[in-house]
């Protein structure tokens, strides 16, 4: 029976359909000259102000392992659309381009490529759908986390808890890496520990207390099989009540040794709850046992309950981190800008672009979108990370990319990090030579 | 170097962290016994009135080859949280419980099982995280599309375009299935052909058209690589224009005997456009060129175009049917409600649950949620799927599950198929046993 999952030796049908036609019929026409694309947004989405890049190295994973091997080169000769010549051009395909991007943690506005691919354009088209999907999922993600970690602060933590809710398997995988590098510090998911490494987290759920007869029973069990990482989930029944009985058991419990790390409060009104339950706590002598709140969390809601000052310690987010709830999709583009060495541009009502291979400078208080080959005032965003479909440098690790986010996020003007996104955006200019390229082929169009 | 996929051998980690802490505890206390969770929503979202059961399949095919194979257990023993015995008794489990659900296409309603899992607890326990995911975003993809297909009506189609901007490559592939469940006609997703024999659709974007110096090079390549079923984006430059270059194109290439299938918009006013680009279609003797749109359509723009009688014979929908963007996640929750043969509830605040192993009658007019024994009028929704691991009847064919959904639609009253969410819901009403169960219960627990 066939797999139902995404791998090595499929990835590369994770497409539309038309850029294998449009490959298709570009080589027909012999057009194998080297064209760029870039991936970017034309707007940012919903109350944000900036974007974190992320997604990018298993954007390359993808790039450096791209082929159309057996069975997917069989389905494609089965839709009897394409001819035998350009079957055996995909068979020998390997991705040999050039790919220029910011690094993953990286402050994105819109209009700079988050990713910008330079390769033969059959090559360059093929691999868009792809492209999109990663680096637009991961850059929501991250973005959204990033808000998140805003609202906490630094004096407490929060945890994404997004994977029964996410869109997928391989979204729940990816969301958490991209969680974590918009600031999460841990992911419930145990699969994006093995695989990237994250830190994983996890406690019980109110089906483990409802097994027991009485509450203190499912404490007691889950605190003698995880002895000083508990976390015990209070609110199954009546929470203040809950709270008073895990006071009991971390009390019961001290004498053998075990100590209770926290309780969590998952249902009714968390900010008013967050302090009875720290107070029942503390009169039970129990101030080492941390509060957590989930539930229906996103960056407002914590931030009111960090504003009002509650007692918590650390959040839950789920559905509205991994979903980006109140934006659930980035409208990412990837547009050509340049075809064999001519810059182009599309007109389209609405939809049209700069023109040209491009490079991103960062000043103190704007951006310069430019031309690659220019020599502007400030620190360049896009890096060469693909030479001729080899990475240019070793894979970073996660925590680099989360330092970068955490420095680029504290080194934004005050007003750019607050949430309500009503605030002056970030300037970013249009250098003089782009701009009149720009105008010159608007013209030749017109 | 590490795959970052989801596989057959990887995805009993593609959990909560917390399935697996619980499963130790309930594994130290020799609680064994069998549990059943039911799967279901505590409400609708947004403007929907029903949904559209699917991904049984996909969870039966997770279900069936459940194991902690060798680097996830060497995974989990490396977070020196679990006891050797615990890993030794994940080593050797297989999933082995019963599995009750309701067909995919099938109409189902808040509090309406869409799964219920009988199994031993740690295993019930255990798969939680994935069949929540799994069916709740399937669920949520087909329901929307069902929204879609109640808006193009019988007389047009629709194309799922989602790919790009749908949350990871999983989902994609997930997208396309359960949007052809919901009503689309054929997905642009390549793999979704290979894996799941979709229909697949696709045609150029407007890199294709900017490659070529003139618009005309561009169709006539397209339209030679693909006799007879190429069609032409004409809103790269003008859209009008555009068409009448299709028009030109396909009357030079008829005398080759290359037909154009038809042309798509992509930006603008399609309303307005679609009138326009097919006058000059006709005007130019080419009734024979279908018109396709597409560009951030969702039920509620498409349904303004139908009323309208745009000439649009079929519609390109993407970012908004696979994101569900108006309601991007479904409440799924997975609740025990018997444990060791007595039936069980929770109280939390907004949070209750219905005991008991359950089983929903489909009348005339309404459905009732009663007890699994029980024998009531209409017809029973919950079939045995599952039994002891293994499948109860081969899979269906999705075109079964996609004439399923088409019936059930078409037999609801007509104010359940408008799309504006304020008419009076479908009634569910609770049997009397049910209803007595669960008064007894609430009066034991408080």
């Amino acid at each position: 029976m066939t797999g139902r999952w995404v791998d090595d030796d499929n990835a590369s049908l994770v497409t539309d359909l038309y850029e294998i036609t449009m490959a298709a019929a570009f080589h027909a026409a012999g057009a194998f000259e080297t064209a760029t694309f870039d991936l970017f947004v034309r707007s940012l989405p919903g109350p944000r102000r900036f974007l974190i890049a992320a997604g990018l190295d298993d954007a390359l994973v993808f790039l450096e392992r791209f082929r159309f091997a057996g069975a997917s080169l069989d389905y494609l000769a089965s839709l009897a659309m394409f001819a035998p010549d350009f079957l055996e051009y995909l068979a020998a395909m390997r991705f040999q381009g050039e790919v220029r991007a910011p690094a993953e943690g990286e402050i994105v506005f819109a209009n700079e490529p988050l990713l910008s691919v330079t390769a033969p354009l059959p090559q360059a088209q093929l691999v868009e759908t792809f492209l999109l999907n990663c680096i637009g999922f991961q850059t929501m993600i991250a973005s959204k986390a990033a808000r998140i970690a805003i609202a906490t602060g630094p004096d407490r933590s929060f945890v994404d808890f997004s994977p029964r809710r996410d869109h997928g398997a391989d979204a729940a995988l990816k969301a958490a890496r991209a969680a974590v590098i918009g600031g999460a510090a841990a992911t419930s998911l145990a699969l994006a520990g093995r695989l990237y490494g994250l830190e994983v987290s996890g406690t019980m759920a109110h089906s483990f207390v409802m097994r027991f007869e009485e509450e203190a029973d499912a404490f007691r069990h889950f605190a003698r099989t995880f002895p000083g990482d508990a976390v015990l989930l209070i609110d199954t029944y009546d929470t203040e009540e809950g709270a008073r009985v895990a006071a009991a058991v971390a009390t019961e419990l001290a004498p053998e040794g075990i100590t209770i790390r926290g309780v969590r409060i998952d249902s009714g009104d968390l900010a008013r709850l967050s302090r009875s339950v720290r107070r029942i706590l503390d009169d039970a002598g129990h101030p080492e046992v941390a509060v957590f709140a989930s539930g229906d969390l996103d960056e407002h809601r914590i931030a009111g309950m960090v504003a009002a000052g509650c007692p918590v310690d650390a959040f839950g987010v789920g559905t509205r981190l991994g979903t980006s709830a109140d934006a659930p999709y980035l409208g990412v583009v990837y547009k050509l800008v340049e075809a064999a060495g001519r810059p182009v541009m599309k007109l389209s009502s609405g939809k049209a672009t700069l023109p040209g291979r491009k490079q991103v400078w960062r000043g103190e208080d704007h951006d310069v979108i430019g031309l690659a080959g220019e020599d502007l005032a400030g620190r360049p965003l896009l890096d060469e990370v693909m030479v001729g479909g080899t990475r240019a440098r070793p894979a970073e690790p996660i925590g680099t990319m989360t330092a970068r986010r955490a420095a680029g996020v504290a080194a934004l003007p005050e007003r750019l990090r607050t949430l309500t996104g009503t605030e002056e955006p970030w300037p970013v200019r249009v250098s003089p030579d782009l701009a009149a390229l720009r105008d010159r082929l608007t013209t030749e169009l017109e």
